[in-house]
């Protein structure tokens, strides 16, 4: 019987769990959470069968999957490095940011315990194993970087997850950092300095100005997302989300120019490219 | 019989027509658009009785609504004060930007028509009248400026309105574009200059990025917008929409420097207040 320990079961360890019990009902799921909330609600939806310290659950796991904050999995990987583990375990995590994250998994690895690092891009601004919704985090990409596991332990990872048919891509460490300081990190960064200027303007402005736009609300419905893990995510990825900031920055600065020139030629070229690469990338 | 002559056939015009032929369903609706599949779709929907020339459609209303772009309304405005225009004529515009539109008004105020400037904070990136979908568009803000409208005329263009149960807003232009260019040109000038940047790394990049992750979609979403529209709105309000950018770009440095100094607290605070202004704000 394969023991599963997740630590940390908010949305994606709780997800995570879930997929794993839908199609392997026998695997046993361990799980270790600060908030017992968590730990309950998982119980009470039959997914969790114990609760367990991490030292124990970590001792007893044939497959250690770390679902907290990044800046936690960094210091996990660290402890795991020096407990004994199972023979044959498989330690992986769901962090966002992975050079930080390999780096962290050195002592582990050169002890010869396998680490899968991972990254499910089915993050939401709602948290906690209450807002689990198995329908909305299906068919996403699953980031893997095989690190020093095998092609046994790959395989038998993306069958534990068979029931969420995740889009598995292999990348590299820095690759996959790069891609989700465009992708993900950025539009969060964004999202959270638009809300912060609109509303410093609302609170400052003598007219009353009625119900947000939608279009605001949508842009900006990411920054309702833990200040925690984003300032995790964001202090973890520092190099690579500050070059995708100075490119997005450039594109600000060509559209001010075009705005302060009154230059409608240009103005309306990077609008047509923007909008027709935007329709483009919901294709795929 | 009152008659309503509509400049402009696309999502906001047609939706509007739509909103007075509901609750007021003698009033003759005659409209003008450069695209005759407007004009047709909203003649088979039993909202515009009768197509014509501007010219002819502005002689014969009772209310002139125009719902062109902001260029092509300024042009209106003018092109009206050398027509000879029913007494007791309202003229009215759904242009996002006041300032400009005021001052192209000038002539026509001049000769003592009526000019009620109004703004429903109603858009979408669709476009056309094929599009109108009166259950999204009802219970929106709409900015009036009255200009020299007398109370009457505004009591009874609100009424000709009624069944969209807009929240009126009474300001004047310089405050309206003020509003706007931080609730709607600036949230929209950011998704254009996001989604550019994320598409410019993708094309950029070896590896393959699967599809694109939800919240960069959800941040994006405005991006698709109309290129001629937001061409128009953005030279349109062009000191405003600056001074917004740089609140933003303000905004943005200081979240850079908190990740380039690895401060923690600085980014956890700024986060929280950004997430905690957005919570509120979608609940006003």
């Amino acid at each position: 019987m394969t023991t599963v320990f997740i630590d940390g079961l908010g949305l994606i360890g709780a997800s995570l769990a879930t997929f794993i019990k839908k199609n392997h009902p026998t695997t046993r799921i361990i799980a270790n959470d600060l908030n017992p909330e968590n730990l309950l609600y998982m119980k009470e939806q039959g997914v969790l069968d114990a609760a367990s310290s991490f030292e124990d659950g970590a001792k007893n796991a044939d497959i250690i999957l770390l679902a907290s904050p990044v800046a936690a999995i960094c210091l996990r990987l660290k402890e795991l490095a020096d407990l004994s583990l199972k023979d044959n375990v498989l330690v992986s995590d769901v962090g966002s940011s992975k050079v930080q994250i390999e780096e962290s998994a050195q002592a582990l690895m050169a002890k010869g315990v396998a680490f899968l690092a991972g990254h499910p891009m089915a993050g939401s601004h709602l948290t906690g194993a209450k807002n689990v919704d198995t329908k909305r985090l299906v068919n996403h990409t699953y980031f893997l970087i095989q690190e020093n596991s095998s092609q046994e332990q790959l395989s038998s990872f993306q069958n534990l997850l068979s029931a969420a048919n995740f889009d598995f891509r292999l990348v590299d460490a820095a690759s996959h950092d790069q891609i989700v300081a465009a992708s993900s990190h950025l539009p969060h960064m964004v999202a959270f300095a638009l809300a912060s200027t609109v509303n410093k303007a609302r609170e400052a402005s003598a007219v009353d100005w009625g119900k947000p736009a939608a279009g605001f609300l949508d842009a900006t419905r990411i920054a309702k997302a833990d200040a925690t893990m984003w300032t995790s995510v964001f202090l973890s990825n520092p190099q690579q989300i500050l070059a995708s900031l100075d490119d997005f920055e450039k594109e600000i600065g060509r559209l001010k120019q075009a705005i302060a020139d009154q230059n409608a030629d240009a103005l309306f070229k990077d609008l047509t490219t923007a909008q027709a690469a935007r329709r483009q990338m919901e294709k795929e």
